[in-house]
């Protein structure tokens, strides 16, 4: 039960049969990075095609009439996070654009520190923006670029850019991965039948039967053409520093960062969290789906049993929107039922991933008051949360932050529950392998619980207060 | 992961304001018992107001729109599952028709098993039928009975009917549930702020915060008007029978039957089967998520790890239909991948609540030993399915049921397990809380086990064979 | 511009291929008679296949997809007049039922006057409708018939019900035209290599290349099979009294009626009219496109020039629904506008077919006059409208009719013209071809204009009358 | 039965209430000019919106949602013609672009003649084109101009840009109106209560009831902002050479075009065309609706009676496309039909105002033989079609035009008729109401006919000639 959502997901492949296909496929598993919208661009050796969608993957590029109008052996697809208002259609990637060179596609995970200066420069200087998204400041910038070949064009255009980003790049021929110089967003090289594989995360290589060959590399750039792959390193070396919630919140359980799976990542910060938290109690419930894996690891380190307390409702359709008053009281019912039999009587500890607003926990912990649970104490399988995040995660803003704000007390209070605990810093680094956080160089870009932002996001900070002040 | 699809869920409430959002409401609950459709009739006083429509409720009913064209104090729904050809808008329910005595809505759960006679005497006689569906021959015949009173016409045509059923009525004045004389289909009595509610299961009281009161019992009519509830029996005393697949595989987990929830129900079964049946093995893996409860009994009463091997995509959409040759070979990975951390190199046993044809399991176990098990034992926490079901559930015939047809070890091979086994009908009897099953009278309809088919469908398996000669 | 509407067309073809193709065509033809919807019944020689739309034929049935959904050598249609409210879609025809003796599709044009108390009788008895259509009650008397033989079974039910139809109806074996005892609704009967064809009018003929034989007698029931045509009178010899309002407004000009075509008549009308009214002005404007052809026989006649002085927009999409207050005064202009150069300065005779209301009439002089026009006479071509319809044409009830309640100074005022004139009562019927009207058994069935309803249609106009009073 | 099409109609209102509701008025009585789709462009003193549709404007901007959507006293309209495949959405106009200076909306009527070698250009030195719209050139060249102000910006725009066009530019503070160098496009301005007008014909001022003030000139500019009209002329002067076309074929018969109204021209042509052609015939037929003006002048000149022999059927729908071979036969037929009476056994002379392919020419002639003509003489009130046009209207290329390549006789066994005669240049120039062309600068632009293009169109010329080759 998320109150962060991710903001995207990218996947390519360049040289095999029905390109789009596994594009689609690759995408359908990248689908918890973005419900929104999805997109495939394709080349077929001659033209270039695109489909861009609102909604899944899975209801829309399924069939055979869409999957025909993108032919060819080499095709990039983006996922995209829901959002509302705004013109939406043309937001939705990979932008495309016909530079003097040819056909250049675009897909990108992560979010720019300095598109308001880039983009205002850009616009006085001539360029006509066609939409609000900061990855057509990529593409204006490559098509302003002086320089001869599209690599170069491209390596210009992002000497200018800073902030979080995995980019994949497709033009006639080539498909070129490239990740910020920190490395905050994820992307993989994988392989299939000879035919180079990008994505976001590895089980987008294991649905199409890929095989996973490396990380891309912070600042790296990975050109893929008829001739096998290139890498090129953009920026002077950097120590990686990937985004800590990547493992904590958002990979899919069965992807594979740093040679083991995100499931167990989180069974380990959930037994991280039993060492340090020792409570009486008759049962562990998780908050489905996002705090069973923790609540799994709690268990077999306290040795208390584990329950399905909560049962999500598979049918919730696309739109339940409340229509009524009446209906409004019902809110978490529609999509959770209570299993009173494990929970009547008994003194529970619920688990989640992560608190953000204590809006959603607060009606978990009363509906599990009422189906007459005796105690409810609730773990979090990470820190607090005291700052927002502007390198493509959908936070709110510290207004909203709980942790921002509030003690722990307060946030008891606020939530409900008869104890509140969270993991310490150092167990969340303990989960991940680590002895402990390095505190000069972090081994992660973990500023949502310690400010610590390796990328200067005043920019986009003082545009959040501006929008605070209206 | 089911084969078996329940055909209806019922739901009707009288005598409170909104009850078309409270109807919305139990339908959604519902959803687990129909996903192709569901119907609303109101009554505002005046006029009875019909909405019919193919998809989910949370879908279609959920916005002020609908909801406005449903006005009045009373209402009763209907959810039916997905079916394939035929023209289906029709065969929605409740059926509706304006009688001489005024308008009568009907919403039936079950399968009637002598409509094909029914039906052939009507037609010749001059009733013209809308629907393929079995369930306008009750209201042909209360139609044409010559009885005066509604009541009286409905209880004069139940008289000719057979099979299993539970029916939720609604007249201008009167809401009516009944159920079969063997009770095989369930039917709950609740109340909220003095309406009356009646619906297939506990879960779709709990939604709305509605009391419950009693089950409806076997053969009993219950007549709901604004004086209260009159209770009618109307046949000679059955020894109630309810269908054992509703506690095993279809009501929702939440859901009291009986005193105990249905989830307590499947963990029993899993306890049981684990008592058994003792395998030497690393890991404990449900079949997400039909084997979810079994799997934890089975872990706690083994003591072997219960891990999440298989993990579920939530994002499926509604039709990824497969466009492709080359995306078929994806088919279970669409819906499912597997963890390999909780797999590689384990010796696994796998939990299902049913094995129905075999070809899902296959791929299952064919996936999670892909992932690296050395070992895949797949329990079943129930008896092998011998016989199709004639009174509400859609089986397949005796050609598709695996057991039907095969013994152990020819079972064993087509879902390509090291090992197979099953739940004995002792077990499953005593997992329900009875010491054995009375062979005489027994407490359960258990045909697909047994055999044992309380009420006559000779007319309904000669159809059947019919079918499968041409 | 037309204030009256016709209820329906109807169209069968019997022993031909593509037979679904030939009703396409034949119902666009007769698209004239019926904008709401329109449907088409086929028979593939075992099974019946039914597709029923709202809107256009043109939009709906033109595609292969639709016409793949009705294989066979035979198949009836029908198209439905534009009408607001109610749930339409139900009420589409033909409709269809499962008899006893097989399949049954009937097409009706025309209006039962009867329908309220055999409708009461069949429903206490024990019928179920799903339409509020008059043609249900032919389909459920026919059901109800203990005749063994469906001809003899249709007899039966015709027996019973008054009022004016043209029937078109097709079962497995036999196409059956009926036309009500005055003949009131028109049918004829055609030739196509072979097969023969039913339609209201001679333009479906002619549109699909078929040859016209002869109307269908009043009276009179053709039943077609593979053995050629049978013809059965069916009442006790009546004078036949075709509706006078086929030619005066609603058959196609093109259509040939008794020996000549429909746009002769109106010029004849238009003639008859300059005859009888000497006007001193410039110009003939017609109001298009219903007073065209009276407007070219009115200036022939006159040797006044016909000019177009109202021009019509041919865009105007399917609904221009005004949207806003100041859009609502520029309603007449969306559909029309003036051509000044005609009008400027110059005496005008407006001339329409009918007048109804009176409000459009208003509208159109207003527009006349603001365009420079210095005197604005508008002559009908024919009498003024003064009772309602009750034998399935569209007409407002008394308080409605302009001249129900005003005489023609009255009505002068209110459509604002310099003067206003109609064609006499005997001028129509010179028009028509004959010296005069008879007055003892009248030549045409002319109750708009006369009060002389030849079916009793008491029961409607009470119905009617409890309307007004609600 | 135009085989002709215009590209597009304008229309644009500054400084009133309601001016979206104004502007969909306006682009309704346009649709003649496009049917394609629709785009209309409002600012409400903060914001731009736009609204674009495929489709009527009556069909989509009539109703209070859409309207809703463009609030302001300021709005920009467009239509566009009816084209096939290509992504279309994107390429409705108004285009729209956020500028450095702000907002920046164009409506376009025309053609650029030397946009292939601009937009090279454009792209090489780093503008990103989003459509392949000749407008689009415009915006880039405004967005890359390194004047300060707007009106500078357009101007240096336009000084680069060669063809005929009519514009309507809005900004936040102006609404701009220019006219091509020769005025090949027509742009008129006009008033409705102190706000200023600017559309492609005068029928959008009559339908809102705006007062008519002046043609724009041609190479004028003109600038409405709250403080009322500023005229700037911006080529050096040309003589004006309006489209013959305009008058001959596309402009709306009410528009007033140099003191008359269209169909007064389209009169004189017929009455010119009899005056040069004395036939012995029996009747004068219009083809509908293109025909008639000059059909009734040639009759009112010859003293042949006029009469409706072609019947056009008002209910045509979208789309019918042709489902199956047996369906194609009947073609013609499903959007006219002949009107027997007035043709069988006379001697016809049908009128046209074009021929341009001859297919739809030779498909009515037969199609009045076979109603029984003994004489089909086809008369065409303008000259031979023998050139292209690349100023905006969609003609075909040279191959197609049957004029380009067949003589006199030639064409008269194409089309199938007894006689063919064309009206002769000098006497479509003295319809106009000129003694004579002036061979040394035409009064009109005419290439069509004559070959005489006034702005070299080389360029996309050379482009057909391409795309013929392969």
């Amino acid at each position: 039960m998320h109150d962060l959502k991710h903001k995207c997901g990218v996947f390519g492949i360049f040289g095999i049969d029905e390109a789009a296909v596994l594009t689609t496929l690759g995408l359908h598993s990248l689908q918890h990075r973005g419900q929104e919208g999805a997109g495939i661009v394709s080349y077929d050796g001659k033209s270039f095609h695109s489909v861009r969608k609102e909604g899944l993957v899975g209801d829309n590029f399924d069939n055979a009439e869409t999957l025909g109008k993108l032919p060819g052996r080499q095709a990039v697809g983006h996922v995209r996070y829901s959002t509302t208002g705004e013109s939406r259609l043309e937001n939705l990637q990979p932008l495309f654009a016909n530079l003097a060179a040819g056909g250049f596609a675009c897909s990108h995970n992560g979010n720019l520190t300095n598109t308001i200066s880039l983009r205002k420069h850009l616009v006085q200087t001539g360029s006509i923006f066609q939409t609000t998204s900061d990855t057509e400041v990529i593409l204006q910038l490559v098509a302003r670029s002086d320089k001869q070949k599209t690599v170069d064009k491209l390596m210009d255009a992002l000497s200018h850019i800073e902030g979080a980003y995995a980019l994949i790049i497709m033009t006639n021929k080539k498909m070129i991965g490239v990740r910020d110089p920190f490395g905050i967003r994820p992307l993989v090289l994988g392989e299939k039948n000879g035919a180079y594989v990008l994505a976001s995360e590895t089980c987008a290589l294991d649905i199409i039967g890929a095989r996973y060959i490396r990380d891309v590399k912070n600042g790296e750039m990975v050109v893929v053409t008829n001739d096998g792959v290139e890498s090129i390193q953009l920026f002077s070396q950097h120590k990686e520093r990937p985004c800590i919630f990547e493992r904590i919140y958002f990979a899919r359980p069965d992807s594979i960062i740093d040679g083991q799976t995100v499931y167990a990542y989180r069974k380990n910060l959930g037994e991280q969290l039993a060492k340090e938290n020792k409570i009486d109690a008759d049962v562990i419930v998780p908050i489905p789906d996002s705090g069973v894996p923790a609540a799994l690891g709690f268990a077999q380190q306290s040795g208390i049993p584990f329950e399905l307390g909560i049962i999500r409702n598979h049918y919730i359709g696309r739109t339940f929107i409340e229509p009524s008053q009446s209906i409004r009281q019902f809110g978490v019912k529609l999509k959770h039922s209570v299993n009173r039999s494990a929970i009547k009587g008994q003194r529970v500890i619920l688990i989640d991933d992560s608190l953000v607003r204590g809006t959603t926990a607060n009606k978990v912990v009363r509906m599990i008051f009422e189906a007459g649970a005796s105690e409810v104490h609730l773990g979090i399988s990470s820190p607090p949360i005291k700052h927002p995040d502007f390198y493509g995660i959908d936070t709110p803003n510290y207004s909203e932050l709980l942790a921002a704000s509030h003690n722990l007390e307060e946030m008891t209070s606020v939530v409900g529950a008869t104890s509140l605990f969270f993991l310490s810093l150092t167990g969340t680094y303990m989960a991940m392998g680590h002895p402990d956080r390095h505190e000069d160089v972090p081994q992660f870009t973990d500023h949502c619980f310690t400010g610590d932002y390796p990328v200067d996001a005043r920019e986009l900070m003082a545009e959040e207060v501006m929008k605070g002040v209206n």
